[in-house]
């Protein structure tokens, strides 16, 4: 089964964690099936200017300077582009982020590093983006 | 089973769609597995200077720009470069955009967004590529 | 089941071949479950400066130009980061490499292309990298 988070974004460049909504969905999941304990979540975003990476979940820092270097990277305005929209870089910074993630799920748990957190990342908004979550047997 | 599409590109950077080959795989296997409805469909590039991406299907501005992007950010030449081959910046590219992505399959579908299309990303072209697909079930 | 592979770095920003060790890993899996040909490997860093990527295994200077490159991109002390730890650079840099790669298991042996090796990027070290593995059954 596919389950679909939705996301209300209130910046054009932004972070939104996912972690929380993501184990809290993982724990319907297991009190659904006994026995599921182990396997992997694929968090897929079914758009072309968001993405999907993780990061640190502790410092608010780390995500200011991570958006600050991507858009030092690709400005929203640069010399060349034709695309009418005027987001060709959301196009590029959602590409360099990726449009899913995996994570492993052992013992019933996320296997997430003590610092990782899993983030929607906006690069075009604010906008309502859709999320979809599937979680896989091992 | 591991299925293989054979690309050929005709320009050192090129996006190359491959969505509707890749529904037409699916298609086939559908018709061969009638229990087959949910899952998830796996797409490989064995290469090290291309790599595959999501990106808009609609505009080809958006390519454009897009190339454009990581030609300025990552140039052909560039000082301090030793690798002899002339293509330190295809295998940079490259992992940028990664070597698999993963797209989820409910009811017998792509679960695309109205926007997201499957591309070979070359790098080194043109050159002939190997794209390995496999189908999993859910 | 998940298998750790524990990895001492020995610089800031090191790419560490994990191939060999995946495929043996991969033959243990093989020699205790008969029926396992098929599949697919999940590599996965549970770091946020740390990530995987797939590069070529043949030529080391293809790695020094990868590096080069990624430092020019995101260099270590730019104007405006607030994180205090001084590596808002290796997050940025991990997730343009990201944190999970997936390779293809076809009749037993990794589907990797000829130049094509499994690279942990470290770009906060010297440090001791945790590197998940999980073999799926096709």
């Amino acid at each position: 089964m596919l389950e679909t988070l939705s996301i209300k974004t209130t910046s054009r460049n932004q972070f939104v964690e996912l972690t929380r909504q993501i184990r809290s969905l993982l724990n319907d999941e297991l009190s659904r099936d006994a026995s599921f304990r182990d396997g992997e979540v694929i968090v897929y975003v079914p758009h072309t200017t968001a993405g999907v990476t993780i990061n640190e979940n502790a410092d608010p820092d780390v995500v200011h300077d991570f958006l600050l270097t991507l858009e030092r990277l690709v400005p929203k305005d640069a010399a060349g582009y034709r695309h009418a929209e005027g987001n060709s870089d959301s196009h590029v910074k959602a590409s360099m982020m990726g449009f899913s993630a995996t994570v492993l799920i052992e013992d019933g748990q996320l296997v997430l590093g003590t610092w990782q957190g899993i983030y929607l990342c906006e690069f075009d908004g604010p906008r309502t983006r859709q999320v979809h979550i599937r979680f896989r047997r091992a």
